[in-house]
């Protein structure tokens, strides 16, 4: 049984979809913990020692690529592990490998990190500071953008098949309305988006925890997320 | 002789200095186009054709896997693309490959976004915004802490081998002062620092078109970098 450490963020979803795409099941094949970010699990030493940049998702796997259990942070990084462990959603051939390798590595670098700030500014920080919030919306226009162009000659993200670079992106792009985004603006990739969000794996993954999760606006939340907290030495 | 589309940032540097450590030497196994961020050739068609999101580096490779030429954009991409063309700076067995895959994204999804995120307030923006500014700085701080702990019991960051984790975190740690970082506090990683920048294929990659950036202070740079023609469709 595959022990996942997670919560029903877009960081979280990557790891729950890719697990249920690869035809592992929740409560047959793994198991989820809940770390509430919003009450500040993912500082407890415990997480730290599978999780040392203090961030979900992390998984451990008793049966590693040695048979011996091995422990993964970063949803990168578990997203080849799942693929390289079931054969699955990375092509073999080295050409398409590194063609979808780029994309999972722009979702890494800038969907994630971008639309992250997006949220922030938009949304969680407690003062609108105009400049901030442009400048994330822009760069998430700018980002939907690249999306949709590069869904003009292809059917997925990093080309005809279905893999990890569209199982990483799209449960950033479920928060639309937090990044200013309107999807008229972006019809191939509003297509893509549909496709994916239709797939029963899917729906499996943004399923999990999905009743743990509550808005993020109480104090303590706040201070567990965006106050002094989270940058306390440890 | 492999084509390499770049500019002295930090993202650049990783490409530089990844083709060096691999025995592959400027002027003989690969040449260097520079793409003047700060004139905006990144927004040129013929560089959005082999880099569809407008950021450096990328890189073209006459032999490709399967014998024809290959392009790749985005730097931890094409990290993973080099060690596997020359067998370097990634482990083989898969236990400790998935070990330096976790601290390279971690690289791309943090270091590199929130550091980044730190120089543009810090320095480029036109208003200083007391509260970005802290998020940013704390960040940074918060992610140097992460680093020097994980060194407390490793040479590298992803253990006791020198691997593409090193080389994709170590040039954004060249510009700690935009960062508002004080070595004293973080004595192993800057012990881990000092290693790196010592090695010659280091201090050769960071050579790379030193002579071509400017302070990008003028207005036509801040424009290109900051301004809404990095937003608009394309």
């Amino acid at each position: 049984m595959i022990d996942v450490y997670s919560w029903p963020t877009p960081n979280g979803h990557k790891v729950h979809i890719m697990l249920e795409e690869c035809g592992l099941r929740l409560g047959r094949d793994w198991r989820v913990h809940a770390v509430n970010i919003g009450l500040g699990d993912q500082f407890q030493p415990e997480f730290l020692k599978i999780s040392p940049n203090n961030k979900i998702p992390a998984l451990v796997d008793p049966v590693g690529p040695d048979g011996k259990p091995i422990s993964l942070f970063e949803s990168g990084a578990i997203l080849l592990y799942l693929a390289a462990k079931t054969g699955k959603l990375l092509p073999r051939t080295d050409r398409q490998k590194f063609e979808v390798l780029q994309w999972l590595m722009f979702q890494m670098g800038g969907v994630g990190p971008m639309l992250g700030q997006a949220h922030h500014f938009r949304i969680y920080a407690p003062e609108k500071i105009g400049y901030a919030v442009d400048r994330y919306t822009n760069e998430a226009r700018r980002l939907y953008g690249v999306m949709d162009k590069q869904l003009s000659g292809h059917k997925f993200i990093a080309g005809n098949q279905y893999t990890v670079a569209d199982i990483a992106i799209f449960p950033w792009l479920r928060s639309w309305q937090n990044q200013g985004i309107d999807w008229a603006d972006y019809p191939r990739l509003k297509d893509w988006f549909d496709r994916i969000a239709a797939r029963p794996a899917v729906q499996r993954g943004v399923a999990v925890l999905a009743d743990a999760r509550k808005p993020l606006t109480d104090e303590r939340a706040r201070e567990a997320l965006f106050g002094k907290d989270q940058y306390k030495k440890r």
